[in-house]
């Protein structure tokens, strides 16, 4: 099985906290990798970002889809 | 100061790919710890997730905000 | 009018739940047609997409937009 | 396998666009079933959706995620 | 008509960058009015948001729809 | 500090709505400046957006960064 997407992490869920509609689960990655961005040019070139550079990275939890085989 | 993403990441680029308006940057997570999904309740009781479960997660490059201090 | 968006479907509501700062509506598409997918050329050449590949497509439910006339 | 996405389609592709970085894919949904959406509950009442309301649904085609098994 | 979304902006087109497969639009803001966003309980309390508080926001560029009548 | 983000604008919160997962904050802008889409080129083409068009512009809360100093 193969995803359409380039950050795929390996993780052990620590809590699972259910609300009404949403739910927020957390977990430790146990297994991080490489990740990757997209973002426009523009903002590469602004931020001039280029290999050894060190950074933060956001993600907001709405975006992270947990799977279990 | 102070973001409102659950998700904040230590890294460092391992390489800058520009296209004409959309680039890729990979890099290396230096500094994993705790991170969160938000998901709606009927997802996390479809998946049955709990504390202890081993699961994977799936970011889409696109939705990863890099930060440059 | 016209939108900046490639799936564009026609649906009847099933069902509303109403949360606290959330709700859930479900949908049954009573239209479907071709819908598209934007990913990084990476993704697409790991999983050696080509045409009459038989897939699957995710979307998390916060991404769909619901327009009423 | 089990994952953590409301909208899950059966689909073939029906063609595929390689650009730089970012690509286009095309399918053709072959089993729809249910959709779901997830807002504000401020909006849900904005656009007073109720069951039998016939929508459109917009979906930017970045957010869709395909997968090959 | 009526939308499933809390921010709606009027604004005119200043320029447009077409590449091959994402193209980059750029527009003034004629008329802002209030705008929303959704995060976790949890960041809000992080960033101990209350009324009367200034804040930046970001938005990536990929999450937003323009429409045209 | 640099983000990689198009789209940042000064604010300032006008409510806080707080749910069990998810929260609501509304903020009026204060100085908005250009702002920008990255959608499909094909998208573009079927709205035929170019400079001086008037144009409506949608974000979903959930798509909303708060970020404070």
């Amino acid at each position: 099985m193969k995803y359409g997407a380039r950050n795929k992490l390996k993780a052990t869920v620590t809590s699972v906290n259910k609300g009404d509609i949403m739910s927020l689960v957390k977990f430790k990655v146990t297994q991080p990798g490489e990740m990757a961005s997209v973002l426009t040019t523009e903002s590469v070139e602004d931020l001039d970002l280029k290999p050894g550079d060190e950074i933060m990275v956001f993600i907001k939890a709405i975006h992270v889809l947990p799977v279990k085989e």
